[in-house]
């Protein structure tokens, strides 16, 4: 399996994506998004989905260059539609201007819908700690994507409904990225690949009933991911639906219903400008001083160590920085395929 | 047991407070409320903790009449001192200033520093739902009250830090009002009393072991409560974190240290108005469409119903309002010594 450096993997994805008339703009946001999946660790939402997103071109599920549209305004709000263009550009966009909003208002309100999926959240909440806010981000699957139950039921009615939020601390901040189902799909998927039974409460068969046999989601009629809670679950439905609500109501895209007429994302981000309040100096101190407090404990037994949200995948992306992005003999074929006319060419090879 | 009516279990605490030097429209906010959380069935942070807060102010650790200081503000947030007078009050207060700028400026918040517990969160935020806004609060223990371990911790550091968000529907509305741990303190209580071992998940002994004896929580050195989510718990801590932080270091008081001096709670109120975004109206349809369709599924084996957030609290307020409220006779022996010189009389008894 090649390693190969984000520069280079971002380069191959810009290209492939701009010879598919993407403009290069566009191009170069959606590539860097999916490189920094890669470095974060999550290669389920890396280059991988290149090819993916190639023919979704093709097939015209994503619109490349499609304006997003301002459709809604006020000094603190804005509702945009993205008309089914890239979800990170159109996610991007919205962070940028709700960390505008709350520069001038002291916290904003951006919704969108009309936006194909957008990766990974933790990206875009990360645009406002670097400008010392805090920035939220709501996400639903367009009212459509079922795959989730509520609590005490047999039928998948949300999507994974997840989300993010990014906490500035004077050095890296905090970042939260978390599905408010029990886990994402891919978890469950990792678990079927490598043959091994799910950890309990994760999720349920076509009948309600649990299960630790990660096959059941996939098979026909397919079984569905629990809410977060285990047994307290109902804390997790309940997250489920006010990120429902907030991603699907607020953009005008419709929460989950029978209705959607088509996949992808709506969302809200929320930005937060600690100057009106604490001040930021003040608020991230107060921030870092509370990962000194958690970090102090005495570890549980079997535990390693403490980690805060975010950690694990800025010590990955520092990692793969150094030593390159691992990426599959198959998934290399495939991007040294589109990288024509350029000789193929790795960065280095490791077992 | 008798059954005594909301009015004069209100009137009781209302008078009683008064009585002990608490100005009458602060007797009746905190009385209503007491009220109101026996109405909701929450009996734990209802009228039995009048004699408690009947001592706390002839101990001074709670101030009636205490000025609400507005001591930071702009059009869209404002910063408030609560003295340490009743939590009630102050967070009464916050939501009422929240809405009123959210009135003007689409997105608010109110962070409130120096103030006691202020009960059952679902309250507050019902205020924006009646409004026809988005609620939501983030509440920590003012630095202090740990009782909850970080994810791979044997030591408490972080509070059950709880959010709250009302969602209005056009009908009653959707409200959400969660511990980011497992379960609050009170559960655990419950299960120690009826002398059960509590579900797995929630409890860990003084070392981090993982147990389900209820009694670990109250022996010295004692346990500690886990996070939310079971084997996947890192996103209760993830969410305990963020609540920390919104409460905490937003209003000033300072997230969880070794360093809190006094109990009590920090909070920060957010209100949405979703004229800004998608209306007012098209906003609670959207809600009220998602209520519909999760009640649509399918039961899952041993669940009677499909119930949203606030459905439980606000059907026990309906039936506690025809028959009366449940007051356990020591209490109610209590409340009518505070009831002098009236003579004692209950609304009705029942066995």
């Amino acid at each position: 399996m090649p390693f190969v450096s984000a520069e280079e993997l971002t380069e191959i994805a810009e290209n492939a994506l701009a010879a598919h008339g993407v403009p290069v703009d566009e191009a170069r946001v959606v590539a860097r998004s999916l490189v920094a999946s890669n470095l974060a660790g999550h290669d389920s939402h890396g280059v991988m989905r290149l090819p993916q997103y190639l023919e979704a071109i093709r097939a015209e599920s994503v619109v490349p260059g499609a304006p997003i549209e301002v459709i809604r305004e006020t000094p603190s709000t804005a509702v945009l539609d993205a008309h089914w263009g890239f979800g990170q550009v159109a996610a991007t966009r919205a962070a940028e201007i709700a960390v505008a909003k709350a520069e001038a208002c002291s916290l904003a309100g951006v919704a969108v819908h009309n936006s194909t999926h957008i990766g990974r959240l933790g990206e875009y909440v990360e645009i406002a700690a670097a400008r010392g806010m805090v920035g939220m981000l709501f996400v639903n699957g367009h009212g459509g994507a079922h795959n989730t139950v509520p609590w005490g039921g047999a039928d998948a009615r949300l999507c994974t409904n997840p989300l993010a939020c990014a906490i500035p601390t004077g050095d890296a901040p905090i970042v939260i990225d978390i599905s408010t189902s029990a886990v994402a799909e891919g978890k469950v998927r990792t678990y079927r690949i490598q043959g091994k039974p799910v950890p309990e409460g994760w999720i349920v068969d076509s009948d309600g009933n649990p299960t630790r046999d990660p096959n059941v989601l996939y098979q026909q009629p397919p079984g569905s991911l629990l809410p977060l809670g285990g047994n307290v679950g109902y804390k997790g439905f309940a997250l489920g639906l006010m990120v429902d609500v907030l991603a699907g109501a607020l953009s005008g895209a419709g929460c989950s219903s029978p209705d959607a007429r088509r996949g992808g994302n709506a969302f809200t981000f929320l930005a937060i400008d600690p100057r009106a309040f604490c001040g930021r100096d003040e608020f991230a101190a107060f921030a870092a001083s509370l990962i000194s407090w958690v970090k102090s404990a005495r570890l549980a037994p079997g535990a390693r160590e403490i980690l805060v949200p975010g950690e694990v995948e800025r010590r990955e992306a520092e990692r793969r920085q150094k030593e390159g992005i691992p990426v599959p003999d198959e998934v290399w074929e495939q991007l040294t395929r589109l990288r024509s006319p350029a000789p193929t060419q790795t960065s280095g090879t490791r077992a």
